[in-house]
């Protein structure tokens, strides 16, 4: 593969940033990486373990004169990091981010963009329930998907490189109105990360009546809750806040459901369980033959012994 | 390992059945290991890949001689099984079983249990979302817990070698009162599913609104409840039927601090979110450091590539 930004400027140094340094290294895809964080911990950290090649004290100085100026940050602080950046930036680079909700992030980093730069929003859809600077690892995104969300006017080239480089990157690639990104976002991310939120709290209620056992004895339905509420705290508050309307609407018919289902269970109508959950079945199956993931009979035991 | 049981005797003959059997001969822990299945179609499977000794086709004929019989069959049928197999059971044999639900198994199965056989309900906390003949593997107990409950009057010898058994298996080994288990259960396991369960129906349904997005770009989160909901849907209907109370408490408050986060989304309180899901995440780290799943960064991943 060959650079296909001569400067990439990482605003923020988590755990996606951090990812993006190291496989953009791996694909030898970027001149030079600088990068910033808002916490001068998270900049040593990254100066330590040379996660990037220059590490700034301002967000202004890390995106001055790059080609390529991704934030990600969270969703809450986009538009504050865009102000901070939008005098510095060099005619003809392009701005982009790594946002799980789009539509938010439009409103709030479009109003920064100064003309003759591109605005390319994305959403690189993969992650792990860890944060910071040293979580990243350049295999993140390897047979992902990136979600690349033109806006009105985007630069076909711009779109076309950004796109590039998330294949670089090693995902898969595909475009979407931000819209439509955010409500199937709701659907298969969203909502489910706030169940597990709400069910693993409900979980640590219950250890009064159940001691500890609830925690030695997690078997795997609520261990797998555990994993997807340990993610960062304050990218997910900023998720639901700014992806309200899909996410409550989605949550809207998931207690519809259950409450139907509790009503089967109340009343022992096994007929209705049985149905769906032959349903839900069905469901995976379609999953697995997608290629979104594996149907190996010990899947991911492997990691846990 | 030595010979723990001289003839085993499995009814059912699904994932964790075909499991024990794998892991009893890894281990030598049987002399002999009889079957037996209610449909033809899974004898003829166990057969054909020799996943036990003998395939008998009745439950009794398999019970006959044995001096361990254990019940792995869906919770809703144990009782009919039990009364099947009665009147061969041989003296100073142990009936066990392998439900998810341990307090209405007792009562299914106990009044069946004839004077000098000795019963030790006992559960495996291991699974995966595969079922049938064909779908278990030796190594599905290794370092899982297997909760024994004995019932009044167990004779501690024979819990005893059925704990030995267990461990032989691969698995930890605790013993726990009847409806205590049952509560733990609903809250680590059950309620999860059904959430799990839910939630996939809920995208099921909104694929409507998405075109078949909601499959091509399962989340992390979304993806790991489809494997979930890919459950058994006849065991899962029958433990959610046999676990009632248990189960509709714990959605009970479940529910109640859903609404409570969907109000915190709706109203904007940040705050609220932050805090819970700070919470959460410290629940993650007491089950990693319990031993009880990997924090490795990547986990998972490499068997999905």
């Amino acid at each position: 593969m060959s650079v296909l930004y001569g400067r990439v400027a990482l605003i923020g140094l988590g755990l996606i940033a951090g990812s993006m340094a190291l496989a953009m290294r791996r694909g030898g895809l970027a001149g030079e990486i600088t990068g910033y964080a808002r916490s001068s911990e998270t900049r040593d950290i990254a100066r330590e373990i040379g996660l990037v090649d220059r590490v700034y004290d301002s967000a202004a100085d890390a995106a001055e004169g790059a080609d390529l100026v991704v934030l990600c940050v969270p969703i809450g602080v986009m538009g504050g990091v865009a102000a901070e950046i939008s005098a510095v930036l060099k005619p003809g680079a392009t701005v982009s981010d790594v946002g799980s909700v789009k539509r938010a992030v439009i409103e709030a980093v479009a109003p920064h963009i100064p003309e003759g730069v591109h605005f390319v929003p994305a959403h690189p859809m993969a992650g792990t329930e860890h944060s910071g600077p040293r979580s990243g690892f350049a295999e993140l995104f390897d047979n992902r998907w990136c979600l690349i969300v033109p806006v009105e006017g985007s630069d076909r080239a711009a779109v076309e490189r950004l796109e590039a480089l998330w294949r670089g990157l090693g995902s898969n690639t595909e475009e979407m109105d931000a819209d439509h990104h955010d409500l199937v976002c709701a659907v298969t991310s969203h909502a489910p990360h706030l169940i597990a939120y709400t069910m693993v709290g409900v979980a640590d209620d219950m250890r009064r009546v159940t001691d500890s056992e609830v925690i030695k004895f997690s078997a795997a339905g609520f261990r797998d809750f555990t994993r997807i509420a340990a993610s960062d705290p304050t990218m997910w508050r900023d998720v639901f806040l700014s992806n309200k309307d899909a996410t409550l609407e989605v949550l809207g018919r998931f207690t519809e459901e259950l409450f139907a289902l509790q009503r089967a269970i109340r009343t022992g109508d096994g007929e209705h369980l049985h149905q769906y959950f032959t349903r839900t079945r069905a469901i995976r199956r379609e999953i697995v033959e997608a290629g979104q993931d594996t149907d190996a009979p010990d899947f991911g035991r492997g990691a846990r012994k």
